[in-house]
C-alpha cells in the first residue's frame, strides 16, 4: 500500500451545502437588481460539538478583494443566513467560508465546567494556548491586547476569578473572532448573480413602427416623427420605446400587405426581412433617416427618461450584404442556391436563416455579437431579441456573456413563444427579460396559476416576465370580442401583476380587427404596410394608461413580482390580489368578464395587513380617488364593465 | 476587438439538463443494488425544429468503454428516459449523449412536403448529400447499402416514387441512425452511482455480545461459543451477525457495572474502551479466543449464509498501543497529558478521542483505513461504524472511498444518532446503511411520516435505513411499558416497513427493564458486564422472528423500501400499508396500541391491486395461514394484542 501523501489530507473541516440562491447546482447565475438586498442561505455541518463560525464573501466578478458580512445560525437544522446588497450593475460572485472556532468552543465548555463546579485550572491554560496561537496571526493594536489576555490566562498566580473574567469577556471574544488560521477555513464553491439595472425589473414598454408615425400612408414616417411623439409617450408614463427593425428592407420576395406572398409596387415589406443594397443589420432604412437621426432620437428619448429598444432579428433578406459577402454563413442547397426559411410545408421566402454551425461559425458569431456592440456604441442599451429559440442556446450564452462583460447594463428581452423549458433555458443562459404566455391567460384560474408560478416558483430566480398586452403578432380573441372593457381588463392586469409590461400601438385605440376569423393577426398589419398613426384620434385608453403608469411609479408594491398574494373571492371570475410593500399595500380586484357586471365577497388578509378583526380601515381607489371604509374579513366588491373593470386600492388607516 | 478563436465555438449543440437520478448537482453519487434496473431521466433542449436523437452511456468506473442504450422521448416537456441494469458491484458512471439528427429531420420534412404536394426533387438531392456525409463515417456491410441508397436518391433519372420509397424506408433510417459526426454530439457531465451488493438493501441483523455467550457469568464467552449459536441464528433467518468491538479492553479508568465510574475486580469493562497491552484495533480480546478463532467464526457463519459484521469505533482506551506509539494522534493538554473524551460537563475518562486534524493526519487517517483493510483481509465485509458524526466528514469520505475502491462489496452502517442533515451527509458521502429514528417513532402518524420521507423523499436515493428495534443503548419506553405485545408490534413494523432491520439480543426475551425510570439504558447492561445468555430459556418471540424472516425471504415486496403505500384507516391507531411487487402484493395492518384491541375499516387500493369494485378476492395471513375473502373498497380488521398485533396479508385471487 503506498504511503498516503500529506496534501491528500488537506480536506475541508466542515461540509457546506445547499447554498441559496442557486440555480441548477450553480450552472446558471440567479438574477437580482442593483441596490436590492440578496439573502443567502446555507447548510454548514461539522462533526462533533465544536462551535462553527461562518461568513459570506461577495464581490463584483473580476475584482480581487472580497467584501465580507457575517452569517448567522438561524434555526436548528444547520441553516445559516446572511445578506448583502450589490451596489453595482454586473456579475457578482459570492461564497461562504466556515471554520471551527476553537476559542468559542473553549468558552462554551468553560462555562459549562464552571457551572458544574469543575476545576478549570488546566482549561485556563488551554485557553491561553489558543490565545497564543491567535497571537501569531495578529497585527496592530490587537497584538497588545491579546498578549495581555494571554498573560492573565496563563498566569497561575492571578486569582481564578480574574482569569475567568478575562476568559469570558466579550472583548476577548471579539479579539479572537474571525478565521485566523487559513488551513482550517472551508470555502464553498463560488456562486454567481447577475445584477441588472432597476429598469430590468420595473419598466413600461411601448412598441411602435417608426414608419407609421405619419398622417399620410404615402409618406414614410421617420426618426424625427418618432422624436416628436416622445413627450406624449413620456406623459403616458412609458420608459422603454421599442422599435421593430429599423434596417434596410429586402426587395427580393418582399411580402405584400396582409402577408401576401407577392407585393405590389409601393409596398413597404416586413422590417424583419433585413438587408438590402443599402446595408444590413448595422444600417438604417434610408426612409427613416440617417444614423445620426437615430442617435438624436436616442438622446432625446433619454432626456425624457425613455430608453430606445431595438429589435435584434438574426436573419437576412436575400438582398442582405452578408449573402454575397458570406454565403458560407447560410444553408446552401445542392443546386448551390441558399435556403430560405421554412417550417415545411410553410415557406418564408423573403428571409434566409443563418447557419450558426457553419464552418466559419467563429466569423458569424463574432459578427452577430459586433452588431449588438455597434448599436450599444450608438446609445442603445435594450434589445428585444426576435425568435431566440430558433438560434442555438450555445450561441446566446456566448454572445450575451461577451456583450455583458463589456456592458453589464444591457437588457435583452427574449421573444420566444415556445415550450416552457426552452423559454426557461433562454432566461437561464442570459436573457434579462422574457415574453410570456400572459396574452393567452385570460381566466382568473389561468392568471392565478401562471403568475404564482412566475412569482413564487423557481422561475422567480431568473425569469423576468414582460407582460405585453398585445404585440403585432398577437391580437387575442379576448380582445377581438370583448370591446374596450376587454382592453381595460388586460391593461390593469398587465400593469399591476407584472412590474414590467408593455403595449403595442393601437392598443390605446382598442384596435381589435383580426386578419380573419380565428386568426391572432391584425387586419392590415403594420408588419406589411404603413398605418398612418398620426391621423388617428387620441387613444380612448390614454387617460387610464397614464394613470396606471403614474400609480406604478408612485407605488413600490407594483415594482416587483414576488410580493403578490392572491385572495379568495366567492365569485371566481373576479380576480383579487394583494401587492405588498413596506411603503404601502395595494389590493387589486379585476372583473375578468368584459361583458357583464359581477359582484363578490373578497377575503381580506387582515393578518398580512396588520389590521384587527373589528378594526375599520379605509381603502382608496387610485384609479378614481374614491375611498371606502372596510371592516372585517370580507369586503364586498361590484364591478360593472360599463363603469369600471377594476379597483386598484391603496390600504389606508381609517 | 480580438478576433474570436475557433475553438471557443466548439460549443454544445443542445442543452442537456436535470439528469435524474442526481444528488446535489452531481456532488454525491446515488445508491443502487446490483441487478436492479436504473431509470435515467433527462431534459434535452434544441433550438428550432430539428429532430434530436439521444442515448444513455454507462460503465463501471475505471473502464474505458461505454455501454449504450437508447433514450426515448417520453412526454411533451423535453423529457427523455432510458434504463440500464448494473451487473457488477462497484462505482458506475453514466452520462447522456444527444445530437441533432439531420437525416430524421430531413425525412420528417420530406413527408410534410409530399403531403402538401410540393416538388421534392431538390430535397432528394439534399437527402443524398446527407447519406453521402454518413458514408464517409461508415464501415463494413453498411457501406454498400448506404452507397446504394445514395445512388438512388441522387439519381435524377430514377422514378420519383422509387427515390421516395428508398428515402423513407425503415432500412435507410436504421442505417443512418447513431451519432456519426462526433463534432455534433453533446455530452452531459458524468453522474455516478454506487452499486452495492443486494445485502446492502435487504438484510436481517442480529447483535450479540460474544462474551455473553456463556451459561456462567464467571466464564467469558468465546468466538467458539458464538460459532455454536450460528445454526440457531440461521434458522431464525438472520444473515448479518453484528458483534460489538472484539478488541482488548483497557484497564485504566475502566467502567464498572451499570456505567459506574469505578470498577470492581472482575468487571469486564466496555468493549468500546478499545486497546490494552494486549493490542489495539487490530487485535482480539484474548478471552474471546485468537484471531484464527475469529476467522473460523467468519467462515462458519458464511457457510450458513451469515456475514459477521464488526464494530469500527475510532477511539482508544488510555492503554491502547497508539497512545504510547503515536501520542501526536491525540489531543494534548497544556500539562502534557492526553485529553480524554468529554462533552462538558460529562467526562468519559475510559476513552481518548483521536485528533483527526493533528499534524500527522496522513499517518492517522491511513492507519484507520488500514484497520478496515486488516479486517477485510480476515473475511469481514460489513462494519457498523460507531458514532461517525464525531469524526470529520472529510475523513469518512476519504476513508470509505479508499476502502471501496479496493473492496466495493464492503458495507458500512453509520451509527449516527444526531440531527437529520448530519445523518444524511454521512449517508451521502459513502455510508452504505444508516441507523434511523425508528425506535422513537411509535405512533401511526410518526411512522407514516417518517417512512414516507425515507421511502419517497430525496433520501430514497442514498439513505438506506436499518431499522433496529432495540440496541444496547436504546430500550424505548414503548418497549419498557408495553409488554410482549409491544415487542411484537415493533418487530412486525421493523421487519415489514424496512428491507433491512435488526434486533439486539434480549429482544426475543422481551427484555424490558431500564437502568432507572426515564432512562433508555438497560439495567445490568451488557456494555459493562457479562450476561450469561446461554442460561436463558428460548426467547418467547423466536417463532415469530423465524416466521417473519422467512416471509421476508419469500416475498420480494418486503425486500425494498420504495414500494410502500400507506392506506387510510378509519381508526388511525391501526397502521395499514401496501407493499407492492410484481411477484405478489402484501397488505400489512398493525395495531400500534399494545394494550387494547381495536378495529377499523381499511381502505383497499383496488386500482393498485388491479381488482374490480365488486370482485371478491382473498387475502392470506402469512403469520397464521388464515384466509379471508374481501370485496370492495373497505376491509374490516380487528386486532387484539392478546391474540395478535398484526396481519401480514398476501393478496390472492379468489
Amino acid at each position: 500500500m503506498p504511503a498516503a501523501h500529506d496534501s491528500a489530507f488537506d480536506l475541508p473541516r466542515v461540509v457546506i451545502q445547499r447554498i441559496s440562491p442557486e440555480l441548477d447546482g450553480g450552472r446558471h447565475p440567479v438574477k437580482r437588481v442593483v441596490g436590492r438586498e440578496v439573502a443567502v442561505g446555507v447548510d454548514i455541518l461539522k462533526d462533533g460539538h465544536d462551535v462553527v463560525a461562518a461568513r459570506l464573501c461577495h464581490r463584483v466578478k473580476g475584482e480581487r478583494k472580497w467584501a465580507t458580512t457575517p452569517l448567522e445560525f438561524v434555526f436548528d437544522d444547520e441553516r445559516w443566513m446572511g445578506r448583502f446588497t450589490p451596489e453595482r450593475v454586473g456579475r457578482h460572485q459570492f461564497r461562504v467560508e466556515a471554520w471551527p472556532d476553537p476559542f468559542a468552543t473553549w468558552c462554551g465548555e468553560l462555562k459549562k465546567r464552571i457551572d458544574a463546579g469543575q476545576d478549570v485550572k488546566s482549561e485556563l491554560l488551554e485557553g491561553a494556548a489558543i490565545v497564543r496561537a491567535r497571537l501569531a496571526h495578529a497585527a496592530g493594536a490587537s497584538t497588545v491586547r491579546l498578549a495581555d489576555a494571554h498573560r492573565t490566562l496563563a498566569h497561575d498566580e492571578e486569582s481564578l476569578e480574574a482569569r475567568i473574567e478575562v476568559a469570558l469577556s466579550p472583548q476577548l471574544l471579539e479579539l479572537m473572532a474571525g478565521p485566523w488560521d487559513e488551513t482550517t477555513v472551508t470555502r464553498s464553491e463560488l456562486r454567481e448573480i447577475v445584477v441588472d439595472p432597476e429598469l430590468a425589473e420595473f419598466s413600461t414598454w411601448y412598441e411602435l413602427f417608426p414608419r407609421s408615425q405619419t398622417d399620410d400612408p404615402a409618406r414614410h414616417g421617420t426618426f424625427a416623427d418618432v422624436e416628436a411623439r416622445l413627450p406624449q409617450l413620456a406623459a403616458l408614463g412609458f420608459d422603454v420605446l421599442y422599435l421593430p427593425p429599423i434596417h434596410p428592407i429586402g426587395q427580393s420576395k418582399r411580402k405584400g400587405r396582409n402577408n401576401s406572398p407577392s407585393c405590389e409596387p409601393g409596398d413597404v415589406g416586413s422590417p424583419w426581412a433585413i438587408g438590402s443594397a443599402e446595408g444590413g443589420h448595422d444600417a438604417v432604412h434610408p426612409q427613416l433617416g440617417s444614423l445620426a437621426d437615430f442617435e438624436k432620437l436616442v438622446r432625446s428619448a433619454r432626456a425624457l427618461g425613455i430608453e430606445v429598444a431595438l429589435d435584434f432579428a438574426l436573419q437576412c433578406s436575400p438582398d442582405h450584404p452578408w449573402v454575397k459577402r458570406h454565403p458560407e454563413w447560410f444553408f446552401v442547397r445542392p443546386d448551390g442556391t441558399l435556403r430560405y426559411a421554412e417550417n415545411p410545408p410553410k415557406k418564408y421566402e423573403d428571409i434566409y436563416p443563418l447557419n450558426f454551425w457553419c464552418t466559419d461559425r467563429a466569423g458569424l458569431w463574432t459578427a452577430c455579437r459586433d452588431l449588438l456592440l455597434f448599436w450599444i456604441a450608438r446609445g442603445v442599451t435594450i434589445f428585444r431579441v426576435d425568435n431566440p429559440h430558433t438560434k442555438p442556446f450555445a450561441f446566446w450564452e456566448w454572445c450575451i456573456a461577451e456583450v455583458k462583460a463589456r456592458h453589464p447594463e444591457v437588457i435583452l428581452l427574449a421573444e420566444a413563444f415556445t415550450r416552457p423549458k426552452r423559454m426557461q433555458a433562454l432566461a437561464k443562459l442570459g436573457f434579462t427579460q422574457s415574453y410570456t404566455y400572459f396574452t393567452w391567460k385570460n381566466t382568473s384560474e389561468e392568471l392565478r396559476a401562471y403568475v404564482s408560478e412566475l412569482a413564487h416558483g423557481e422561475m422567480a430566480e431568473y425569469y423576468r416576465p414582460n407582460f405585453f398586452a398585445n404585440t403585432p403578432d398577437i391580437l387575442h380573441e379576448y380582445l377581438q370580442r370583448g370591446g374596450p372593457a376587454a382592453f381595460r381588463v388586460r391593461l390593469v392586469l398587465a400593469a399591476t401583476l407584472s412590474p414590467t409590461y408593455g403595449i403595442y400601438s393601437g392598443y390605446e385605440q382598442c384596435e381589435n380587427v383580426p386578419l380573419r376569423e380565428g386568426s391572432e393577426e391584425y387586419l392590415h398589419s403594420e408588419k406589411y404596410e404603413i398605418k398612418p398613426r398620426l391621423r388617428e384620434p387620441a387613444g380612448v385608453l390614454e387617460p387610464e394608461i397614464a394613470r396606471l403608469n403614474r400609480i406604478r411609479r408612485e407605488h413600490p408594491a407594483l415594482q416587483r413580482l414576488d410580493n403578490v398574494t392572491f385572495l379568495y373571492t366567492e365569485y371566481p371570475g373576479i380576480l383579487a390580489y394583494l401587492k405588498r410593500a413596506q411603503q404601502g399595500d395595494l389590493i387589486v380586484t379585476v372583473n375578468t368578464d368584459p361583458h357583464s357586471a359581477h359582484d363578490t365577497l373578497v377575503d381580506v388578509p387582515l393578518e398580512l395587513l396588520g389590521i384587527g378583526e373589528t378594526e375599520p380601515f379605509a381603502v382608496r381607489d387610485l384609479l378614481t380617488g374614491e375611498r371606502y371604509v372596510w371592516q372585517g374579513r370580507h369586503a364586498y366588491v361590484r364591478l360593472d364593465p360599463r363603469e369600471r373593470v377594476a379597483h386598484v386600492l391603496r390600504v389606508e388607516r381609517a
